[in-house]
């Protein structure tokens, strides 16, 4: 079913592994970051850019490409990769996150100020969820069978099935028949996925269950149970940081460790290394590129300036006459080019290159960070380590 | 006094020039085309990029890095060159152009949307101009001497007489006056330029006398027989493209050819080749960037749209579909990784790397633009050169 994908965990430490993840896109190191390249583009720089940092696979969103410019567009012109110039391995998502976010607001960021304002979550019933598009404000339905037919005319190598995002706050019983729901979705998503499989994609399935360990470790054993590729750990984490890490080890639990194993929207430092400790293998966030797009650099521990962030926010005039690099022993184009001062001005002069040069810094250090973490599993030393990065 | 600049003319077909212009920093090899990074940063590229699309030289201007962030701040951190990760040769121009360009309105787009809104020029006596900065609102006045001291703070390569630029319509007796002024301005110049003359830079000046033959022979002339390092043709052009190479000839006239000469704010591809056919060395303009920042690709004629424009609009709904490069023979990273298609698309999704993208095509086409006239003077065919590329 998925002849030309394949997952060899390599090395192990505790419950950390490293592993290679196989396409025929090429091999993807894991622990790995995915990037985001939401709308068919990570923002600000370009695939070679990219490549030059040493990115193995980057993510783009369903949800946006549907609303514009159309699946069937990017199909037109030979799908996701060629349109947009990247020849390695790439994630789409199921687009079901960012409709039910909708509703609660929390991409507004990502979308602000587009168009006709903000979308709007209308209805979810057993076909799957009624929206207003961001991009045009017509009412759109996306199921689980439509999700699959996009991604699969997008063409990423790895796609994701359609389930219900639950918000935090709802009772147990509503979580557990939202999580019920998403296990049919799912079920559907991977029919829809057979029925026209070409062994040119492989599809995950998501562990719903909100923050209840009895209901992540069932969905945990649903997906297990079925021929998922991969697994991808989702819908809420809780109100906190160490209620993100039982939720993960609760669905760890119940998940089958010898496939891929994601974790949906996490990017910090800190839980980067709680994830690889639990047994993640790969992650995704906006968090380094966006935050490089308002100013902030991410640094290891010795680079930072005493508050408790993982970043410098290089707008602060701390960095005015800083003629040091972002990272002294960071060999990123920007930081063989660009001083802290230069960054500085070009951010209060709003010059478009402090952008593109943050987020290249950004997605340098990610890379760095988790081949650091692929050598730590492997000389058994993450301890150490972590020390310098968180 | 320019011990270590040189300018060997070493091909001549009729009055156009190939040239090797050269400084400390390296050769520029000419008829050239002077890309503008007007706050210290050709918008939206690295210097890296601008070397792969092989880049001789940029220029930064005095007005505004005097506005912000003050050109004591560039020179405490090393000077201009160091602070934009630039090696390469470089022009500062006087400040001049601005200040009284505000006046008029013309370099309003630039600066629109800053800070306390449009600039404004107060008052211009022998001393030099009275104006509010763009940045902070404050009143500044600007001579001679102190544009000369900004300059050298910034630390160009190549540096510019203070002048005053008058627009086009005024009567001859005021052109006349003005022309002196500037005259006693780039004495001045010159003077504050010996003064501390330290062989790292090479001053301009600049012929002024609006669009009277007798004024511009005799603006040529006193910049020929003063010891600047070249000539800049600035000032009004007049009103129409046949004035524009009617004014450029009366300039021709007075100046000594065997010094670098520079058509200042000149971009259009047939405007370029009309100048290089009067002897022009080096062009400078913020066209080819600007417009990329706006949609418009620079295209040979063979790739127009059928409008009288050098370059396409890449917003326009005729290229949504359009899966072929800006230029099926342009090798830049842009024409070998995206469709016009997906440029439009980038366009329309306001993604920042569309303006990366197109500005990287427009640098690399000017470039290219001038190596072929290099090699149309060498090999005496600038005609059929021209009919390729106007």
């Amino acid at each position: 079913m998925y002849r030309n994908f394949r997952f060899d965990v390599i090395s192990v430490a505790d419950r950390a592994r490293c592993g290679i993840l196989k396409t025929s896109r090429g091999e993807i190191r894991t622990p790995a970051f995915v990037f985001c390249g939401t709308k068919a583009s990570v923002k600000a720089v370009t695939p070679q850019q990219l490549k030059e940092v040493n990115t193995q696979i980057i993510l783009s969103n369903t949800y946006h490409l549907f609303s514009y410019p159309g699946a069937e567009h990017i199909k037109m012109l030979g799908g996701l990769h060629k349109f947009m110039g990247w020849d390695k391995p790439m994630f789409t998502d199921s687009g079901g996150f960012q409709i039910f976010s909708l509703g609660y607001g929390s991409v507004a960021n990502e979308i602000k100020g587009k168009r006709s304002g903000i979308p709007k979550l209308i209805k979810v019933d057993e076909r799957g969820a009624v929206f207003k598009s961001y991009w045009d404000g017509n009412t759109q339905l996306l199921t689980p069978e439509k999700s699959i037919k996009i991604q699969r005319d997008l063409g990423a190598d790895f796609i994701v099935s359609f389930d219900e995002c639950t918000p935090y706050r709802i009772e147990k019983k509503r979580t557990e028949e939202s999580m019920e729901r998403s296990h049919r979705w799912e079920k559907r998503s991977l029919d829809a996925f057979e029925q026209f499989n070409d062994y040119s994609q492989a599809l995950y399935g998501i562990v719903q269950g909100g923050i209840y360990a009895d209901l992540r470790k069932r969905s945990a054993e649903f997906v297990s149970d079925n021929p998922f590729f991969a697994s991808a750990i989702g819908g809420t984490l809780g109100a906190t940081k160490e209620q993100m890490y039982e939720v993960i080890e609760m669905a760890m639990n119940g998940l089958n460790i010898s496939r891929p194993i994601h974790l949906l929207g996490i990017g910090g430092i800190v839980d980067i290394f709680k994830g690889v400790a639990l047994g993640i293998d790969t992650f995704d966030c906006v968090h380094p590129t966006r935050i490089a797009r308002h100013g902030g650099a991410l640094v290891k521990s010795q680079y930072r300036d005493g508050s408790s962030r993982e970043h410098i926010n290089l707008k602060k005039s701390t960095y005015k006459n800083d003629d040091s690099p972002i990272e002294l022993d960071c060999n990123c184009l920007t930081c063989r080019s660009f001083s802290r001062a230069y960054l500085h001005y070009l951010l209060k002069a709003n010059e478009l290159l402090a952008l593109q040069a943050i987020t290249i810094h950004n997605i340098k250090f990610m890379n760095a960070l988790m081949e650091e973490i692929r050598s730590g599993i492997t000389q058994n030393n993450l301890k150490t380590i972590s020390e310098k990065w968180c």
